[in-house]
């Protein structure tokens, strides 16, 4: 069963109009991943017989695993176990074990077992029950055609339990030993995904092609994902995600264990292992960068206090930053994130700090400082770093850049970095 | 072209893999039914040419839009392009729109235009470019056996904009003139789900079928919708609408129009008018009601500075939280809040303010005061106003929760509402 084509059914009305956001199909691709499968195609109708049967009997054709979601309910609506008789040419019947759940659940909670509830026991003849513990629908299953057909219940605690208790041990037991999928991703951030292509197809054009690549965009992290599926590939693992890790350099942030962590995770450990202490001194992100600090547990030990600096007055206020250097220089200034982050430094104590002050527009824009201008001076007393970009975004997608991007900062300070970054390379603010 | 048959095809690894959930079709599907259409199909398959051959060939000519999305990136597990050119028999070719977009962005960004990024210029012959304006990829559309197929990135918010400024508009002229499709969307905060659908049965028992009712679950901002398709549904709107509203009461935030505003926007735009300025003073939520008041354009007008206390000693230093205070009552107390907000209005000069000190998680926790335990403190310096509740969520959802729920307080406490919001009905901290 290596190679095992895996197919799933999503059904359900809810799922059609965009009330809800399907995230089932996603929990039953990670494990199913985790047993090495993948999922090579999924499909989603709507609670309709006619469908259902077309789909079914289509993927139980193309498919060694398929499993259905959905449609296990009580209602007039819930089609699944017709669907499925239809697409084998089996009758309908009720099942003893069904009957006997159906029962015993309803007893536990002085129900009484009425019309809709003895509807979930009549089932394909011949097919398997999967229990269901959290749920009254049970779950079942037939073999038609060389495909192991699962159905399964549409409420996401009762799938999550059946697939770990049941259809996964089940599926697992069935599959070759030597089956391998080694999956390897890693996050970075400060290369674009097309100049990361070229890197690769210039520094790395032998790359092997046991080793499959794939890239994800996101914002603003970006992560590469290496799959290998053979033993060859295995081998020749470790020497090419090094030589892909050199090539990244500083870009590579980490490589991904479970869920990716947030950029603002990896500062906070730099920061925890150095027993540094940073702060925020923000203008055009108004809380922004502190409050990505904040969503980490722990933050606590590095992070003390942020500064909103909103108006100029303020700034003078709260961070001491000269009345006359605004005058002379504008809010966004180099001098003013200077005095910005100074002033941050000396009021909390902090050793390290970011600030930053921008124009996220869409108003307040100049000939000289368009909507877009921003100003980040980052570092310590002894050492205060500056540069100036122009960011030509709308005003979310701005200052969730310009937070990233002061995060990032950080970063390569902390890591004495000197590979510079294609935020700058890009988008330098040409005569600053 | 009323009973339009639509389907969606979603293509990309990560998508199959598990590693994200799709909302992008969700989003597809609630502006599709904005002008009356519904999906009735809709498939998933990874970055592969055969399979994304075959889906297309199929879905072409089973209906009558098919909206492609994902794969029109730079690298080369991005195949939309070529797939569609296969399954339509037309050959790929530079498209001179196209490639004048791709020129200007680059230009914009001072970024050279390479290799990978020019293959997003070769596009089945004879396509329409449909722009983006956000992004370097473009979409495109072909009319092909009877179908308008469309290619669009899989980015939500390039998405997002291309629907609504171009494809929505297209498909929409298309469309019959009688369909009538006139839905009304009310947003609303403070009432759950059930208890609205109480008020609905008990106070409206008598509403017409000709308006349909739905609800949508955000978090935190519910969305109450009026569906009407009918010309009596239409002349009973104004009547019904009316009703609803007087039985919302303060929990109704807005009518939605286009784009629902955060609820940050309604205050500024509440105290713009009254021409009062607001500050924070933020503990456990670290910046984020400051954010979220910045993310507003125009919020200059009423925000000054913002104060992230996180320590102790911070909130002694910036805001003048006596030290005593926080080690007789804990920096997680009523003492501890109403200090905050007469500090941060007293640093600030500003008129109003919402002060917050909580047991995010996951740690840090105790008997008395369990993780999700948070103290409020708003209004005035003459009107400081109170309430401490048990917000049993994980971090980041507490931390949003807590946002939003602070942004609340003030809209009432400007509205001199009376109502009591359902989440301190339901999760004020029994004893405090």
């Amino acid at each position: 069963m290596s190679g095992s084509k895996v197919q799933l059914l999503l059904t359900g009305n809810e799922l059609m109009t965009g009330d809800i956001v399907d995230s089932n199909s996603a929990m039953m691709a990670q494990v199913l991943k985790d047993i090495g499968l993948s999922v090579n195609r999924k499909v989603t109708v709507a609670d309709d017989l006619a469908l259902l049967v077309d789909e079914i009997t289509y993927m139980a054709n193309t498919s060694d695993i398929l499993i259905i979601n959905g449609g296990l309910g009580p209602t007039v609506d819930d089609l699944t176990a017709r669907a499925l008789a239809l697409s084998i040419g089996e009758e309908l019947t009720q099942h003893p074990e069904a009957l006997a759940h159906l029962t015993h659940w309803c007893q536990q909670r002085g129900a009484e077992l009425n019309a809709p509830n003895l509807k979930q026991a009549i089932l394909p003849k011949g097919c398997q029950i999967v229990a269901n513990r959290n749920g009254s629908a049970v779950g079942f299953s037939v073999r038609y055609k060389d495909c192991d057909i699962y159905c399964t219940p549409g409420v996401p605690h009762e799938l999550k339990v059946m697939l770990k208790e049941q259809i996964i041990p089940t599926i697992s037991a069935g599959l070759p030993l030597n089956l391998i999928t080694d999956i390897t991703r890693l996050q970075v951030f400060g290369i674009g995904e097309s100049s990361l292509q070229k890197i690769i197809n210039e520094q790395l054009s032998d790359w092997p092609e046991e080793i499959e690549l794939g890239f994800r965009a996101g914002m603003p992290l970006l992560e590469v994902k290496l799959t290998i599926k053979t033993q060859q590939g295995l081998a020749l693992k470790s020497l090419w995600k090094n030589k892909l890790a050199n090539a990244l350099g500083d870009h590579l942030i980490a490589e991904i264990q479970g869920k990716p962590k947030p950029l603002a995770e990896h500062l906070i450990n730099q920061l925890q292992q150095h027993n540094l202490k940073v702060t925020t001194a923000e203008s055009c992100t108004g809380g922004l960068i502190a409050s990505k600090l904040t969503e980490v547990s722990g933050s606590s030990a590095v992070f003390e206090a942020g500064f909103v600096t909103y108006s100029n007055q303020m700034k003078t206020t709260m961070l001491d930053v000269p009345q006359n250097t605004i005058n002379q220089h504008g809010a966004v200034s180099e001098a003013v994130v200077i005095a910005m982050a100074k002033g941050a430094l000396t009021k909390s104590n902090a050793d390290i700090t970011i600030a930053v002050s921008g124009v996220a527009g869409p108003n307040g824009g100049s000939d000289d400082k368009p909507v877009g201008t921003v100003w980040f001076a980052w570092g310590s007393m002894a050492n205060i770093q500056t540069q100036c970009l122009l960011l030509p975004y709308n005003r979310l997608q701005f200052q969730q850049f310009v937070a990233a991007i002061g995060l990032d900062l950080l970063r390569r300070y902390q890591n004495k970095s000197n590979t510079i970054p294609n935020y700058i390379v890009e988008r330098a603010f040409p005569d600053k």
